[in-house]
């Protein structure tokens, strides 16, 4: 329990103040947060209920989309956001071709290209960027770097600690060649997040994730590989799913405790 | 035109002797069946149908489903089939987990194995097995062989000519190293099928497919990449799409020729 962390995209629908609440009473002291909920709480009164509950803040939640226009700006600001939430890692998803391309090698190209100019600041704020590749379902409209190889060599262009990537084993867990990489990661590997693989999959494909052990991916397989890789750090539990949105937040963050549990 | 074969599936409820017609009508000489929809008919029949339109069957549609009890037999029936209808090769979809697993790895192994028991009665029988790889997003349920290297490693077990490789444009565009690897795989292509990537994805991402043409996947450099490889074969449209199904089945063949000239 000591490495779990919260990741409030899983209790889409619960106030900040009532999950920092929450979470304070299961016993819970980590926590993910995302942009948008934060955005809305007011910045520094959201750093402000997460630190005076003795919480801290494993990641924010997300940025990238390198294809919109502004996606400069946007980066630098969440950067900032990080920093202000007092957390070290900044999820980066990095955007899918933009409108009417068919041109997903050079949408690769200009993520690699932004990512570099954006890490010397990240590095300046003590921000890590986390490249998470992302389900190759999604590469036409969520995000183009879909492959642990695809994030690893973003990475390596940078010092490990500057530029890292996210384990998500529902994105990763397809893929056979997986494992073995992430047991040679060593120090890129940035955040680790689980999430299963059910289905079928809903329209849209976005919010029918699965809890930890409710789906077919093995988790004890990736934790394996992970730990093997020298990774100590948090394990957020990060899971859109819209039956589970529905639900109390309480009864989520019980439910994810429960599933967590299972799983380790 | 020369290289063009309609798949059946493109026009799902089509009568297979209206589909028939409607190709010699429309100059098209080639077709890919299924083999639900060829048993309904009759196999005998379905072969002796399309045998007097002059029409050739580029591949039966499918196989494979190795995770079944009963894959053998059914695959051996499969080959017959192929046979029957006078097309030497057999698309293979290799199924997905069995039920209630997490054993990717074990499951993979399976189909090695499988393709391998199957491989002599096919040579015998002068049927090509082409593998297809299947996007990530079936890898669960309807197969676990989902990119080019895991085809190509099962195939490199077995002569060329008797096991091969299906590309599907749908399944593998967002592989950044798939045209590569197609461009150096030569006679390991046993067929080529065009189907679009478009978005959102319905529910079950099944039947959310779009004409070559109508999504984001660049068709152009994928035909480069498989040229590069000598094939000189046919070249299927096979589209699953919901809304294209509702529409009479000459429609659908006359809005798939256009998609089909539109791209090359």
């Amino acid at each position: 329990m000591s490495r779990f962390s919260f990741n409030q995209i899983t209790a889409k629908l619960w106030d900040l103040p009532d999950l920092v609440a929450g979470c304070v009473e299961a016993g819970v002291d980590k926590v993910a947060l995302w942009r948008e909920p934060v955005a809305e709480h007011g910045l520094e009164r959201s750093a402000r209920l997460v630190r005076d509950a003795g919480l801290s803040v494993t990641t924010l939640c997300r940025s990238g989309f390198f294809q919109l226009p502004g996606w400069y700006d946007d980066n630098r600001r969440a950067i900032d956001e990080a920093v202000a939430l007092d957390t070290s890692v900044l999820v980066l998803v990095s955007g899918g071709l933009p409108e009417g391309s068919k041109d997903i090698a050079g949408a690769r190209l200009h993520v690699a290209d932004a990512i570099g100019q954006l890490a010397p600041y990240a590095a300046g704020a003590g921000v890590t960027l986390a490249i998470e590749p992302l389900h190759p379902m999604y590469a036409a409209d969520r995000c183009v770097i879909n492959t642990w190889d695809q994030a690893m060599a973003i990475a390596a262009q940078h010092p490990a600690g500057q530029v890292g990537v996210t384990v998500d084993t529902y994105h990763l867990w397809w893929d056979d060649t997986v494992l073995e990489k992430i047991a040679r990661a060593g120090e890129r590997i940035a955040i680790y997040q689980l999430a299963d693989w059910i289905t079928p999959l809903p329209e849209g494909v976005l919010t029918g994730r699965g809890l930890p052990g409710d789906g077919c991916v093995d988790m004890r397989a990736f934790h394996e590989a992970v730990e093997k890789a020298g990774y100590t750090g948090p394990i957020e539990v990060e899971v859109m799913n819209a039956g589970l949105w529905e639900r109390p937040g309480r009864e989520v963050l019980d439910a994810t405790l429960t599933a967590y549990r299972s799983v380790f």
